[in-house]
């Protein structure tokens, strides 16, 4: 398990403004986080436009960003679809890959119960040999993964982790205290931004934050503060990076997946780091005040120079 | 638009005891469908499995369909998946195949607003020749899609139709004025099993009721009874397709889909015109009590002799 | 159960521009709709703003109700509040005022299960002699009445009717219809406007339309071509009282009561019923162009001449 | 704004086995509380079942909790109910018996928008002279405060703090930073018991957790410790919490407020402080199995003897 711990982050995918998969874009975002020190990297996650992606496009992501990569730190793969053997597909292309992990979703669209969730994550446990991370998102696939069915499905092996993007850091909090209990099967990450001090504070083992595409040193130094027990350190940097977090917020009349990895993409091209802010389709990129409000919020938290 | 109206089922779609497509009784139950006097067949809808099915199977799915059919009557083909572009490459096989339309719901999964979802259809439509469906399904999609926007689609012929599912027959009977006010640019289906003659007394053009698999005769003759004016029959034919409706609810411990398309399949198994209730991974085939249940609903309502 | 059928109106609340309960609009808005022929009247509904109104202001303006009635048609008192206790008190007032029957919603704010909800029932049957009626109003009590609970209930003697304003039409034609297998022991009512048709193509014994205090005589008229077996009347009718129900969705920057209930105020005022369009606090009066939005409609449907 | 602050409890209110308020019994657990170091006390929220007491009972308990507490710390009233004019029916009783600020939600039941929460806030404070807390639960009422709107309301003077029981955590953080910006106008409070390290890490003004009536010295230890910078110490105490919280979830049969303040009720009367954990209808005192495994917690986490 010592392989998943620490800052993962969910790889924003830049294109380029035909729509196109931008390597060199992708590649200098990839790269400046490796160096930033971060843990391992997840490909294909919701902000990396998994749901926006063809199958032939989702395989063209996860090559590039294993070339990249190469063996610098473990690769998860996102695997996520509206029910199983979508899924397993998916997961034979990241097995087949050289990927270390896969990640995936409670079923969705189609209407059923956590009996169905449960078979779902084990049939996909049969068809792979991968290490399977839950990917619990209910703002997504509207439910909330129950923290006993997690904790059973770890003690049996079939999952290796938890990505929570929940919200709900009352569960994220029992579900840390029950895995301990349970000899500690799981790997437990927090996907949030803004409150990622709260979540070491409750213990988890690491963090999978869309921002840490923007500032992945702070995330960085965040988790060494937090294995150091320096919680003033954690805390300070966490009001850093929620000030930055704004950046998502300030945006005007788009709301969803086009305010926030909109932002993310704007963010990076402000930087240097991405060519384009190309959004994929039904959602348009972002531009004009909005864009501005963006870089305004990068200079007042001190990310981009005036 | 006279190609498409009366009754248009959802049909779903029979597994042998393997998992894999059973086209034998896929062949009995269409052939009993357009026997009974359908308008129109709709395949790979939500109750035809689309959420459960790899792509390869999407396809092996629309093509034994048309090659049973042939140009008997018009098929829908459902390009159900999780954003735009995704959706396309289903379009592009449904027009290969030879469909006569395409059925698409908002996205879903990510997290956007009406500005993306009339950007969806605009670009779908962009894309293929076929007339558009816009599938309203918000307990799938979890949104609505409000009136106004289809209205506008239907106007600037970027839809042809709408299959209602979402249960609010307000919305719905606004939608059949505002269409009427507009010179009827949409063909307006209700997804409705239980309540199809409010629908009628509302205006739709047609229903898609995935009940139909099991009783097409009825659906047929409630039809031809609305387009007669005997509302009195269009009543007591749906009172009759009400209670069988309830092989749907008398099922215990399992929901949504497992229960609902569950129930449709294991009716169908006892009336003899599929060889297997088995459901897609992971949904279990229902089984023991269940079955009894729906086979006293099937006596009961005459559709079964004890 | 014969006491409670046909046309019940929920009975807006007039009042003057000083906040006050305004007697001599109530007065007229009564009369002419006990003048039109509805089978009873429902005093302190959710129009009727009992969630608005403090304790002494729902005492007044039943009284008021019972006065102007006598009694000429049954009288039913909203008992509308978060937990038993609190309904019962207001149970007791309507019995000592002489009211026909109360209605009562499931507990809110506080959060319960079904257990609760069927004590809170019982509860209240134990505390007063009156019928109760269950309101069953999922948009404000965010839980929706199951049919076998209300079935239950009735056979029990502990309600005597449903008025149904969950906007759940397949649910209401299942519990119409598990209601007639029981020996018909609940009075069931929709809260519907805009498909009040189906409604009684289910079997509904009768309808509780906000609608009515501003159209009276076509749901009266609605109503008797019902119990005459008149399906074509009672669609034509319909679909009048549908364009009419436009005077709530044409209002704009409003919505809920502001825009549903403040546009009933509002055309009482123009048709000359109510002296003022007042609202309760905290949601203003509609004023401007929403007036004259409301007032475009009055003249489309012949409800207002030009 | 330096009168409120730190640790808050909302009071849970006893009940005699007859159903009465137990006078000697809140007076124990007031005392204990007071004793402990709490920094003011809460009457008449959520958990002290403001929503299941008539007037009269409301009034009792605010009169009692005042009687026990004469001056020894601040004391704020619960003031909650559906709409404007019967919150300021309470506010007027909470004035007269000299309580120190009110709390009031946003209105609930009916149906409406912001517009309506502005309004209703500042109508209640034009009819007070008490400060007022909002009290920001989605859970109960249904809607979630916007920060900027609290922000407005604070600046101007209409409100002084919040008591945050969203469980929204990133808002909560991004109302801390919005008010430190604005001048600090809003004493924040957050309703968490499970994550209130992670509140005092975003920089809460005190903490308003049910817990604080089983174990008020650990919350009051805890509050010191972060006013002390002592971030370790407020994670283990924290830790302990956390596991204490347990005895409302392993509460089974039994959700929301029946297990909630059920079992909070059922531990001060294992504790001694509480001669009965009798509960106001329609809710059903927990029982056998139940006490059982809420001893269990309460013997595994110290805090009762086994």
């Amino acid at each position: 398990m010592n392989k998943f711990k620490g800052v993962i982050p969910p790889v924003v995918t830049p294109l380029t403004s035909a729509g196109e998969l931008d390597k060199n874009s992708f590649k200098r975002s990839i790269d400046r986080m490796i160096e930033a020190g971060v843990n391992g990297l997840f490909i294909l996650g919701s902000s990396g436009e998994v749901a926006f992606s063809t199958d032939a496009r989702r395989e063209e992501i996860l090559r590039a960003a294993k070339e990249i990569v190469g063996d610098r730190v473990p690769l998860l793969a996102g695997c996520i679809d509206t029910e199983t053997l979508r899924v397993i597909e998916h997961a034979k292309v990241a097995e087949k890959l050289g990927y270390d992990a896969i990640v995936a979703t409670a079923p969705f669209y189609a209407l059923g119960g956590i009996t169905e969730i449960e078979r779902h994550f084990r049939k996909i446990h049969e068809a792979t040999s991968l290490p399977i991370f839950a990917y619990d998102i209910p703002v997504c696939v509207h439910v909330k993964l129950p923290g006993d069915l997690l904790i059973r499905l770890g003690k049996d092996g079939v999952i290796a982790g938890v990505k929570d993007s929940s919200g709900d850091d009352v569960a994220f909090r029992f579900l840390v205290d029950d895995n301990k209990e349970a000899g500690h099967p799981l790997a437990l990450f927090t996907g949030q931004e803004v409150v990622v001090d709260g979540a070491y504070m409750a213990g988890a083992d690491g963090s999978v934050p869309g921002l840490a595409n923007v500032d992945p040193v702070s995330y960085v130094n965040q988790w060494q503060a937090y294995q150091a027990g320096d919680w003033e350190s954690v805390r300070t940097t966490q009001n850093h990076l929620s000030a930055l977090m704004r950046i998502t917020s300030v945006v005007q009349e788009v709301s969803g997946f086009g305010a926030g990895v909109g932002a993310f993409k704007t963010a990076l091209k402000l930087l240097g780091v991405y060519d384009s802010n190309m959004m994929p389709e039904p959602v348009a990129a972002l531009e004009g005040e909005n864009v501005e409000r963006i870089r305004n919020v990068l200079v007042k938290t001190g990310v981009l120079s005036d």
